[in-house]
């Protein structure tokens, strides 16, 4: 027996840095409360009232996980840490805005070696703004200390959103038909993917020519504060328009691009043909590929090149919807067609 | 620029890898699914239908996000990973089972370095597994392959549970009062927290004195099979009783024990006494007291010493409760009362 208790602190977990942790993502979290909130901070649960549910004939709740990638591995590089929390609601409400849904609500999973209360007060605080612009509730998560498991300052993030949406109104892609126009909206830069490739190539301590903190000519910016850029959520100005136009698909072009992506919404005898020339790729992405000679398709497998949404209306409804989409202050570009095909996207 | 291509695979992520995964978890994902369910395996976001809800007057969904802590440092030392799964979704279901709810889905996140598609899928098998028992669906999750994140074969698992409640059944600890009784039901273990102390005063490579494959008289079993018992679930059990009992309040005993989880359902002016010899406490707690001189306070404040889910009733109903509770196969004690006091737990 050592002469020494030994304490659960003792072991790396600090149960009062938890608690300060807490104490410092209270105002943030509460922030984003609505009448549906039945809990505060610090229940076992959530809870989150369907009070008003029977305005829905048949609600479906549509839920998606997801994470941030090493994309963290920039934000710890450059000590900012209220921006992967934005970056990683976007990424939920997209995934789940592409089936018609709206977010009702969002929990967090973070977890990390030492626990930094402000760290952990930055993150739930880029959490919170992105949930607010949407009047998605930020109703539960988890703070994880975990010592050998989280090297140095590293940690993860991840979250899980549920939103809801009249079954009626589902968007599944089983409607689109050869002649349907795609219409990309513009990202906001990776987004959330591709991040290992795009370290692997750019950054010094994995292998390529640059800091974080390098003013890139190219890029009018420090590096790391360009990768950092919040992926952009869709949400507010598609949403409105589902009433007003028969969107056939939506795809987020996250993790496998285009290629992968874009055939989650198509039919079997569908293919998509995209015209590269009806977008200019941003500044980051020529940059990733001169600098790891990265050849074409794995570009558009591995990043959104400059389109984060991609939807697909029938070919006389495109002009309007472009312009709607335009004057709601996206990007929105007219980029392929669909045809009969075998299930294929064709860039060219 | 390098004269050989770079691919995202030479930057450590593996899409076919991916692939494999999702293809091996697929049988156990689908084999949770009910006639709720409205999407396949890899859609953006999984769908669930509400057809039904109707039949509560003002459903409430309750939901909450957890992980399994460094408990995954044991199944990766033990090179077992199919009880880990089972092991977070009962966790996610006792937190809303204490406000009163039953579980309708679940989504995973499963992160790692190097991602092998036959340690993600018996990961998955356990999530489903635990899943079925109560019906709840494995309705999505993100699997992410981070190098440089997590190192060698380590991985974080987190997840998410929503589940329904009807509001006026909502159990919140406010009519829990002086004179009510506690009962206490029997973990199976650790179950899933504690296990930074518990390593590092147990195991070799923590600094404590066993591998996880010795056998310990004291537990007549290998030190890792014992601490790998899996999380006990107490819906099926305590569910059906929420009709027939008018229970005050609930509380289940994760992180910070006894003494953080029990005032979280009592009122301000309400303290609970706990009389510590009304259970056997296992053996695994008295070898990590022993080995690692903890204090008595530090392992009711960091363990559940027995004791995984504790329920407050009125005195009058506690003596039928414990018989149906243990006509239903749990262990289930009168370890206490509560009385008027500061919002305490005395520990006697």
């Amino acid at each position: 027996m050592p002469n020494t208790p030994i304490t659960y602190r003792d072991a790396g977990v600090n149960i009062d840095a938890g608690n300060e942790a807490v104490s410092r993502m209270k105002e943030h979290i509460r922030s984003t409360f609505n009448p549906n909130v039945l809990t505060d901070v610090g229940s076992f649960g959530g809870m989150f009232s369907l009070a008003g549910i029977d305005v829905y004939e048949h609600p479906v709740l549509v839920s998606s996980m997801d994470g941030v990638g090493t994309k963290l591995k920039i934000a710890i590089a450059m000590g900012k840490h209220d921006t992967v929390g934005s970056d990683l609601v976007n990424h939920c409400i997209n995934d789940i805005l592409v089936q018609g849904a709206r977010p009702l609500f969002f929990l967090d999973y973070f977890a990390t070696g030492k626990l930094s209360p402000l760290v952990a007060s930055d993150i739930v605080k880029g959490l919170a703004v992105a949930c607010r612009d949407v009047g998605c509730v930020l109703i539960g998560g988890e703070t994880a200390e975990m010592p050998g498991m989280y090297s140095g300052d590293d940690y993860d993030l991840a979250g899980c959103i549920v939103g809801i949406v009249e079954k009626s109104r589902i968007i599944t892609g089983e409607r689109v038909q050869a002649g349907d126009r795609v219409i990309g909206l513009a990202s906001s830069g990776l987004h959330t993917n591709g991040f290992s490739l795009a370290r692997r190539v750019l950054i010094d301590t994995e292998g390529g020519a640059y800091s974080v903190f390098d003013v890139l000519p190219a890029l009018g910016k420090p590096l790391g504060e360009e990768l950092l850029s919040i992926h952009r959520c869709y949400a507010p100005s598609v949403l409105p328009l589902l009433q007003e136009f028969d969107v056939h698909g939506m795809a987020h072009l996250t993790g496998g691009g285009f290629y992968d992506n874009i055939p989650r919404v198509l039919p079997a005898d569908c293919s998509v043909t995209v015209d590269r020339r009806s977008w200019t790729v941003p500044p980051i992405f020529n940059l990733i590929q001169e600098q790891g000679n990265v050849a074409d398709p794995e570009m558009f497998r591995t990043f959104n090149m400059g389109i984060g949404l991609v939807l697909i209306v029938p070919a006389e409804e495109a002009p309007l919807m472009l312009q709607r989409l335009n004057e709601s202050g996206e990007h929105a570009y007219l980029i392929g067609e669909v045809h009969r095909g075998v299930h294929e996207v064709d860039i060219v």
